[in-house]
């Protein structure tokens, strides 16, 4: 049903990236899925069938821009971009120095403001169009060891409500959904080893509810969802 | 799918309540649609396939009960409880008394408790259940004309708070759904006769996403929805 | 300075309503101490100069009104009232009952409204006048243990913005402060025995800084204030 | 009583940063008062007693280390430091530019980070001292005309949570005030002729509360202060 449809994943890793891609595609969707390293890339979602890759460095305004042109010649305009860059330097005060929190903050922050610059224009002449936004629990509060990563996802939330409330009226959803939690992934599992299944979010599971989210009726919007395992302790 | 699925529907007039009913009833559910008045809830849902209704005072404590019994008895166990009962005084501190204040308690927070305590205990013993619940605006801070009812949601939000962070890990989802701003009734598209029609919610838009919101698969849950018109001012 | 000024403590028992008691008689106020037995309140704060105490139930709107009445025939018009009464019954979901809910709302947010109905339209007629509340952790959330108490906190907090939000315009300073740690009291060392000192917050320096914030100038007043010992883990 | 005491003021301009340098000097502290440009800086404050003036650009950390190393040098270790660095680019989504965002982030976050470099590490040898941040409504929310500011303003406020969770422990207080409001000064005052004097923040108002903070006893102490007019309509 969506098969003229255009969706755009941003930062595509093991992970929430690559579920949102398998997810819209199966939905019927033409993915377009970026991240910087195309071979990686290929990998992970090159074999999935809808799914183009881009490598883009989403920090950098001109890629970023031509990169779009490219997917509109080669896919057509997006209609949903998920914003899903976002690594950061974990450490207390003394582990983090000014060029950590600016790298997570050009990733998180920047990286979006560019790709909405990219793309909201051409929603708002169409009257159409979603932004969502991978946040965190560090969207919502700053804890020691999250000293540079907190602060770049604090900017990127306040971001995504100037955003949301600018380009609502103009019929663009822009939403983020907090994930409050880890993620199932081979390294996660390894780190803490000594979890049960429960302790983890699915990205499978993540990826449904943000489809969801994306294609609420325009009446019943939702700016921002939380996410959690059921057994988290938050 | 849900053949043998039980949803209750606490406070059901026209609005939210009215299309839960329709939503669950159509998704197979067996519907209870409880209020206090049958005659009105006849006339309102007691058409509806799959629903049957029920009169209940939800701030009483022996006709909560009383009521899960029967609905026990002739449908079976809820699988999903939706607390949507929660009227409220409006006016300016000169305009409401403590009696309004306690009434609103009352229906939003007290009506709420005893609900959990009917329904919870059985859920809990089951490892799974879902308790869903209409929040506002009101719920998230209180204005001069929300004196009597922002105290009531307010309690009823922390209310919430407790349940989901106490049931979560027993594999029960309790989650509530800021709507942010006016349902579409013909009561408020009266009162509000110079707005157009991109400025109310569609209740059965805010059934969908609570429908979603209860079968989120149980790695990945939302306690918290906000759902508002893309064109609200917030 | 405050020689002709009048502070009312509502719910004074040992820690922050003696507290409040000591440091507004220390600075000129004539102080109301109100309580509901009179016996114990006499022993605690009876000796201190410029103190008068009086009994009163906080949810009895007569008693309240008649308390108001005597306080202005003794003493004067109340220039600062302080809203400290807010007991709660704390527990898991299975060890509270619906009339442990409904005693903290009652105390902690029906109380409340009563004393402003008694207190703010003289404030209001006069131009001035100052209501500060005793908020808890429990006024921010709500978690298990709280089942009972931070639903009647969530209550308090909403009133006491719609109050802020009202009557500020109005030249009356409604604020909170909310106490998030344990208060240093006989009862609680000894519930809290391997705490040491700093784990604790002093009702003295709560007193210090509720004082301030009760005379800020009005160019700039505080609603919320949070409050917490250096040592704490937040 | 604070004649050994210094106290940093960074980014001294007309209005918080004048009234900060006034108010501690005032109470006996040595002030060294931080601005780009020292001459405008000099005009300023340059004839208050117990201030001293130095040109700094806090986004640079040589510079910035530099200027702690010569208050050390020729004041004293500082014992209290104020940030109050912080403009911005305000605009809507097409008004502002991705080098807007930078700026902005570079000013309030940066090199917030930066000075507590500077002065933490010292402050925690020492097991005292306080930090104060100049917080903005958009410290708290991002809206169409902040897409530049609040998303900076976001930053910072997590970035000082962090500190405030990390150092508070070892007897640093780290705290923001949330100005929720417009500062009188010509400049506004001219934007905004409109307005009667109920509207404005006076800013040797804002001092007074930043100054009572700044000493608050340690079992005691707060994290966020909110900061508005008697008349503000929030």
């Amino acid at each position: 049903m969506n098969e003229e449809k255009v969706c755009v994943v941003v930062g595509v890793g093991p992970g929430n990236g690559e579920s949102f891609c398998r997810k819209f595609a199966n939905e019927g969707y033409q993915v377009a899925a970026l991240a910087r390293t195309k071979e990686k890339l290929d990998e992970l979602v090159g074999d999935i069938d809808g799914v183009t890759t881009y490598s883009q460095d989403a920090t950098d305004r001109a890629e970023v821009f031509e990169t779009y042109d490219r997917i509109r010649d080669e896919l057509g305009s997006p209609d949903v971009v998920l914003y899903n860059a976002g690594s950061g330097a974990f450490g207390t005060f003394d582990e983090v120095e000014a060029e950590d929190l600016q790298e997570s903050w050009e990733v998180n922050t920047k990286g979006l403001f560019l790709t909405a610059k990219a793309v909201l224009p051409e929603m708002r002449d169409r009257g159409s169009g979603v932004l969502g936004i991978t946040g965190a629990t560090a969207s919502t509060r700053g804890v020691p060891f999250t000293t540079a990563f907190a602060q770049a996802k604090g900017a990127q939330h306040h971001l995504a409500e100037s955003l949301a409330r600018e380009f609502g009226p103009q019929g663009i959803h822009v939403f983020t959904f907090i994930v409050d939690g880890v993620i199932d992934l081979p390294r996660t599992r390894e780190m803490m080893s000594d979890k049960d299944d429960d302790f983890f979010l699915d990205p499978d599971d993540i990826a449904h509810s943000v489809y969801e989210v994306a294609h609420q009726p325009k009446s019943a919007w939702t700016f921002k969802l939380d996410l959690r395992p059921y057994g988290e302790d938050w």
